[in-house]
Formats: C-alpha cells, structure tokens, sequence
C-alpha cells in the first residue's frame, strides 16, 4: 500500500485556499491536513471550522484535521459538520480520550489520536480499538523552525508493532523529506504531512512525488 | 466626518480571502475588520495572524483587528507583525488594560478596547488616554444568529460624552443595518463593522453605500 | 404584594430531601431555593441536576435555582430540563453574561443575576430588560456561618430605584432574619432566602410565617 | 473471598436518599458507593459532602466515595469529615497524587486511586504502598448511557498481577452487569460498583445476588 | 499627619535582605513594603512567606504586604503567620474579595485592597466598612520600567472623597517621586511606596526624606 | 566520580542569602540548589529570578534550579538571564517537554526534568537526548515535613539503566540522609539536594561531608 501524503494548508497561500487545496488536489496529493491551533494548547492560532467549511467544496479529497486544542471535546460536532474526515485530539489535551474517541466515532468520522515527541506509546494501549489513525509528531506542535527528531523514528516501529493487524493509519508530522521519508516507511509509517517540503515551489505534483520513495 | 465601515472578513468566502478583500478595498470599504477567535474568550475559533499576514498585501485600508481572545498580551506582537493596523482587546479578558494598551501603541499601532453587551462603560474611565478606538458589541461576540440589542445605543451615546474632543474611533459591531445606522451615527458612532450586510449579495459597492446615511 | 419566602434546601435534610420539599411547600413557601455549587466558583460542592430532577414531582411550587458554578452555560440546559423555573447565575462568573440570560429565557425559564456582596450594582445597567429576577447575596456565597451584611440593604434601595416598573424580583440571600426582613422590604426586597430560619425547628410553617411582616 | 458489591447512589432516588441507603444495606450491599462529580473533571455535577453526612447515620456500611473532581487534594478533610470510609481520588486530576494519598491515610481514612478507561496501569507503580483500592473505569466517567469496555478486563488482570498479594481490593465501575461479572472476577476483580443493575427493579436484594458468581 | 513611606524591598539587594531591612527601619522608613507576585496574576515571581518571615526579626515596623497573585485566598493564613502587619488583596484577582478582607481581620491583621490603574474605584463601594488600607497602582504590577499614570491623581481624589472620615490608608504605588508626591498627597493620599527611589543611592535617609514635602 | 552535593537554600536564612551562599561554596558545596515555587504547581511560592540575580555575584558554583512552576516555557529565558546553569522542569507540568529541554539548550544552560514521586520514568524514555540532569523527587515538591519514599531508591535504579552512557546527572531531592545516601549512589544516583540536613548545624562543612559516603 503506497504511503498517502497529506500537505498541511499551513504552509499554503492563506489568502487563496480553495485554490491551493485545488492544486495539490490536481498534484494528487491523498489527504488535505488542517492545523488547528487554539493559541492555548499551543502558542499559535490558526483555522477553525468556518475556514473548514469553505474549503470542502473545492475538493473530495478527505480533510485530515489536527486539533492542537484543548479542550476538543465541545468542539468535536463543530468539526465534523465543516467536513472533517479524519479528526484527531491530542493525547496530552484530555482526561477523557476514550470518549473522544467514541464521540468522533458517533459522529461518523474517523478518530485519530497524535502523540507529542515526548509522549510515550503507552498511552495508546487502552484505544487501539477506538483509533483510525495515529499521529506522531517528529516536531514540537504549534511552535516554527524546528527539524526532525530522531527518536521518533523508532517510536514508529514500536507503534507500528502494537497496531498489528488493525487498520489504523500511522502517520508522521514534522520534518519530513525526501530522505527521512524511507526510512519512517520502513518503520512502519503510513502517511506523511508535508508543510513547505510540497509548497515551497510551484510545482506540487512533483514535490509530493519526492516524497514517495 | 463621514462614519467609517469595515466589513468583517468573517462573512467573507474563507477560500478565497484574497480576492474578498480586494473587493471590499474597490468597494469602499475604510477598513477590513478580523475577527479573531480563540475557543476560550469565545465558544468558537476563527482565524490567527498567519491568515492576516497573507491578506495584508492585498489591499491598503486599515486592517481593524478584533482580538476576542484571552489571554491577549502574549500575542500582540504577533499581530502587529502580522500587518494589524487597529489592535483591539476585550475589557474581559485581562486584568492589566492599561498595559495592554500601551504595549499596543508601544508596537507603533493604534490601541483599541472592546466592551461586552453587559459591560458598563465605567471600564473606560482611566484609559481614555490610551486609546485610538473603542469598540461596542452590539450582539455577544462569538455566537451566531443574534441581533441587534437596543440598549447599546444608550452606551454609546454616553461613551461618546466620556470621550469628549479626544480624537477616538467609537464602533459599533453586531446587528448593525441600514435602519439602525443613522440612529448610531445620531448617538456618536464613528464607525460600523458588517458582516453579511456587506458580503450577503455580489454588489458589495451597494451593500456598504447602503450604510452609509 | 406580599414577600415571597424561598426556603433553601441547603438546610434541609438531605436524606430526605422529598420529603423536607413537600413539607415547606405545605409550611408556605412560595419558593423552593436549590444552591448549586460546584467547588470552584465556590469552595463548597453541593447539589446537581440530578437531585433538582428527582425533587420536582414532589411540589408544584417554583425551583428557584441559584447557581454558584463557572462556567454555568454550558449547563444551563441541563438545570431546565432538571425542571427549574428561575435560573440565576453569577456577575462575577461570566464574561457572556447577556448571552447567558438570553440562553436562560430561550429555554423558557425565568432569568436571574446575582451579586456578591462587593460587586456594585452597575453590572445590571445593561441587563435590566433581560431580568426576570436579581439576587442579592448578603452574605458571601458558598463559606458557612456568616452574618448579614448591613451594606447589603443600601444596594437593595438602589436597584430598587433602577428597576422602576419592571417586573423584576428583588431577592435577598444570607443571614435574613424576622429582624432583618422589614428593613430589606423597606429597602424594595419582595423575596428572601431562608435556611436555618426555616428548618431549624419542626414548625415550618410557624418559621416562614415569622419572616413576613 | 467474595467480591464486595457496592451501589451507586447516583442511581438511587434522590428524593428519599436515607430510605433508599438503608434499603441497599438491608438487601445484602458490601459498600454504598457514592460519585462526587465537579462539573469540571467530568461534565456533571452530582452531590457533595453535605449529602454525604446527611447518609451517614442510616448505614453503618463502608461509604465508598469516588472523587470526580479537580482539584482533590483541598477538599479530602471535608469528604473525610463528612464520613468516607475510601476516599478515591483520580489519576488523571491531580499531579501529586502521593501526596493525596498521604493525606487520605493521615485523615485515617482508606486511599483509592481510579483509572480513566484509557490511562495505562503504569500510574500505579510508584504508589502500590499507599493504595487501599485500585478502581478502574469501565466506562468514561461522568457521562451517561455507556457500555463496558471490554480492554479492562485485560488491565484488572494486569493490574492484579502487579497487586501481588498487598492488600488491595480492585474495583469496577460501569456497565457490570451477571454477565460480566464472572469474567471480571476471573481476572482478579474483588468489587463491582453497580448503578441500574441494583435500583432498576425494587427488589434489590435480589438484584445484588445476581451479581455474585 | 505625616505621609507613610514604604520602601519596596523589590529594589533592595535580596542578596542581604535583613541588613537593607535594618537599614531602610534606620533610615526612617513608615512600613516596609513587600511585593509578593507569582507568575500568574502577573508575569513574575518574586518571594514568599519564607522570605517574610525571614525578615521578621530585623524591624519592628510594619510589614505592608502586596498580594500580586491568584487565588490569594488559600495563603492569606500563610503571609499572616509569617509576620505581615497589612495583607493586600487585589480587586482584580478575587470573587469573593468581601470575604477575604474578612478573612483577614479574622487573622488579626490590616485589610488592604489594591487597584489596577483601569480599575474604576466603584470596586471599593461596598467593601470601605472592611477596608484599612486601599492600594493605588500608579504602574501597572509585574512589569518594569514604567512611568508614572497620571491619570491616577484623580483616582487617588475620589477615592479620598468615598473614605470620608474612616481610618483607611491609601497608599499610592509606582513611580511616585519628590515631584509627584506633593500632587498626591493633596489629593488625599497618605502613604507611597518607593523602590529605586530609597534604594538608588546609600543614603537611605536623604532618599526616605525627599519624598516628605 | 564522587557524588555532588547541592545544599538548597530553601533551608537557608532567607535574610542573609548572598552569605549563606558564600558558606556553602566554602563549606565544600558542588551546586547550589534553587526551589523555585509558584504557588500553582505547588502550594508555597519561594523566590523568583530576581533573588537568583542577586546572588549570582556571591559564588562560581553552579546554580541547579528547579522550577517547580507552569507554566514553565515563557520563564525560561529570565531565569538563564538570571545566572541559573541547570534548569529543571517538570514533567508533570508541561504538555510540550522536548520543546522546553530545547529552548533551555538553546540558552546555553543545561536541562533537567524533575519527576514526582509517582511520575513513572517511561516519561523520560523520548528524551533522554535532550537531558543533562534527572531530577528524582524523593518527596512531595512543595509541602514541608515529609520523609523519604522508600520506592524511588528502586526508581533511580531503572533511570540510571535508561541513562546508560548518556552524560546526565543523576540527581535525588528530598529526605536524603548520611543513612539514605549511600543505598542511592549504589543505585546509580550522581548528586544530592540536601536542605536541613546541611543548614541545620553551623558547621556546613561538617554536614556537607557527613552525606559523601
């Protein structure tokens, strides 16, 4: 199964999105990733479902939504009706994730949980049965500037030996090239966001390309 | 002098931001009204300064930045850098104004308190000196489907008799029309936000003449 | 018109409570007044919707819900349905307090405010035409074995005078005695809270009767 | 040994709550469980210690109480008080949880400790030596209409391996019911709390033999 | 009646408190003031009880001690048992601020409440019969380097005209000089702080006379 | 390498520091220890960066600074600025950890993360590349009068396996005694915080050599 590339909107042209998820439409990108940033689970603020909503018609590629807030829980409906496909709370930003997790579920969408680096894997042991996607962040979210982190690489592995045979995405965000790409495949990665790595030049379809091995 | 009118890019079409504001500029629109939101002053999350920085190259006119978040301070300078030209804070959400405002002019831009429905204009007594704009809510910021509450017109009617000659911008944000326009102006308003009374049909040019008395 | 006597079930004893409510209602009452605290707004946890609900096949008489909570919005609802006829919260709980009494009125229930004993009469200005009920609390809400604030009756007087006609109650919670009650209805008062004043001997009845004039 | 049952009053009727505490006891009930929600750790608020002494003088049974609510560690003297024989504080809401558990014990009161459905049982290893009770959620607490969560069978064996033989009773909560039960047992469980299966039918002897194996 | 100096050992060498105590006691020094921040009510964090009771034994004069921090009420027993002879509260930190003056007084102490410059004085009008010292912040608590806010003056005035003939200090704080202190003191006030204005130079005593016009 | 001793100086007097300082360097001293408290993570606030400043001039040694505050992440930058060398957080009060050991490194200082008695040590196991200092807290952070907890000899046990050959000091606080501390040094630790234990006799040397086995 080809690794699916997701190119985060956050590095697109905030003053034209319903072209640039257009485009990375075109440049066969398989998921569109949203950021969202409460400015209090972390220190920036981004999008919120009104941004959402008028980005769905412009594509039916499924909208990958992070929600770096805290709390989600109120806000989860929110989501799903802006059209979320994928939704995925955080780990660190709630007591209650297993409801979560049901709730995204009963609203008909897929349920994901992200780990911050250092968050260890442990905390996904009760929820496996509850997860689509697993999200791994290989950056500090919510903050700029930063490169990869190596041991996150092995986190993979250890997450990928845990979902077994279950059909849960695992995917990474932060930093991710052309040559750390490989080797997160090879751990067990399957899907990648890609911020400025598809949106610094024109040419998408073939920055998107670069990042399948 | 002529009321001012800055439309809210928050009934604009989120797709395609850039091209809205260019019509509001051609339009003649004064200023281009940001509502930002961040899940916790208000139950609903809008747009942070990244979206901001991608509009400023699109037009000229001021951009009036209405921050219902909290905390604020931590934030403004991300704001100024991000090309506000009002930076607007809530008397609600922070217990040091005073600073507020003088880090706001201290950023070189102009400094602006906004009032709930409920918030007597008491809140203004000693930071008159301070400001360049303020700024009434006329509905509770942050909820849909409200409209226009009546006893604003008395509030503003009385800010504009503790304002005196200082040369402050008073705004009225909420449910404003046609109808009630005249009756602000009468009362002391120097200045509207609207929303879908601007952008609810194509001739925007129209819409914002319609304001005007 | 005569005052009206809120018993507080605060008083009451809890084991049985149905019991404790059908006999104030026999006793006179006209009130039921249901303290709601939630340890945070308040260091004291008292009493949920669930105990509201299962109390109101026992009385016809109104619940009058005093909620001692923040955030109450979210919540609001859930007292409704729980069968409270006055839903009062707190000025110094919300900063969306308009919104509030708009939720409050919406659901069909009687809106109230209520002040602590520093808070200044000055947060009603702007609230007046959404109020169905003010609740002034002459002692500090949620700490035990206080005694009446005479300051208390100077404020009652003064939002007697900005009530005018309107058909607001005036209420009064905290250390109201057969003492204190005539100069609190002199003040403008047409309602009292009433605990261990009430429940403090078997005779209800002679108990209520001894706190009107 | 046989596995202690003890009722939760959150499913009592609260209107006559005595009766029905002296009524569990006569059926054959080992503990009276009772859930202390805040409204901020979980989106419900129940009863506090008020209630709680009101119970006291009708059981002499064990009060087994569950602390939903953040922060604990200010209110354990007034639960202790109030006459907990467990006072159960959560993993998830306190971040000196040894140091509650300290207290609990210096309150000469027995010290629980309660697992969210997805927190892993490695919370427990530091705090073994402190603990009276281990209770782990079933279901998410604080929210209704729940089924049982079938991975914690597999952290009550866990979590029983790690008990060793301290004497630690290992409690669940939510969604047991005669089906179950065996199975929970089987794995190393010593108390069931039980909601709907104990006060859904008036015979509630009846209703708590069934939960026996 | 001469006007109290309080020199602020904010601006002392915290390296050798007890000395600059003494030093300051010699130099006739009124009160010894002590700011008291932690990092929440304001953006810094400066020292606690044990540094106050350290202090103790190095002067007889009072302890004027400013509570820049939220929630203040769990540690008002704290600053009282570590020698403090005023407690100041502030009215921007505290629901329930009638109750910790309260509190206060019952710990045997002086009352204070302190005001941030945007705070309006209608806080104080029903809190004077509970009041022995009022606070004027002239700068904003928590930052540095700020001027003088002249607008303060007039605070300091009304404030003067609400006292009438009650035994109240009020006491003005931040940026106060031999300049500005004749201005205040007409206007009402009866005791500074001064920080870099006593610590400047060695010459405490000049400095402490100074600002006596 | 001989274990390292860091006197805290929570345990000195508070009026005279830059002397204590002095003493401790004299009396043989490695680091020094710096609590610093919030009031919020913990209940007791202590000294904030300013006191540290102070003392700066008054030893070489280096200051271990244990922030027990959050949050911790806007502070960081004033207490490198301040001279601290080692900086410490929690674990348990920050969400973004690997975020905050890179922002101390980028300061120039080396990083520390502190555990609560019943933090497991899988928190470390993503960040051990980040880490100059393990901070095993051996009591409750914040609250006086406590003993030594027996499980954490075997939890420095386990981190010392984690470190492997990673240069990270090992460092134990709270109860550690000339009885104590040779069992943790065979467990792997490499420094000690000691308060009374040093302070509590004039002769620091004395009790400074009494804990190096």
């Amino acid at each position: 199964m080809p690794v699916k590339i997701a190119p985060s909107i956050l590095s697109a042209d905030f003053a034209r999105l319903g072209e640039e998820v257009r485009a990375i439409d075109s440049a066969g990108c398989d998921w569109v990733h949203i950021d969202v940033m409460d400015g209090h689970f972390v220190p920036n603020l981004t999008i919120g479902p009104a941004v959402i909503k008028a980005l769905r018609p412009h594509t039916q590629k499924p909208f990958d939504v992070h929600l770096m807030i805290n709390p989600a829980q109120p806000y989860l409906e929110a989501y799903a009706q802006a059209g979320a496909d994928y939704i995925t709370v955080h780990a660190e930003a709630d007591v209650h994730i297993d409801r979560s997790l049901q709730v995204i579920r009963g609203l008909g969408k897929k349920a994901g949980l992200s780990l911050n680096p250092a968050t260890p894997e442990s905390v996904l042991e009760y929820l496996l049965d509850r997860l689509d996607l697993i999200l791994v962040m290989s950056v500090n979210p919510g903050f700029g500037g930063q490169s990869f982190i190596e041991s996150q690489v092995e986190k993979v592995a250890r997450i990928r030996r845990m979902i077994g045979d279950r059909p849960i995405e695992l995917e990474v965000d932060g930093g991710v090239n052309a040559e750390i790409a490989p080797r997160l495949i090879a751990a067990g990665a399957t899907a990648f966001v890609a911020g400025s790595s598809v949106f610094k030049t024109p040419d998408y379809a073939a920055n998107i390309a670069a990042l399948r091995p």
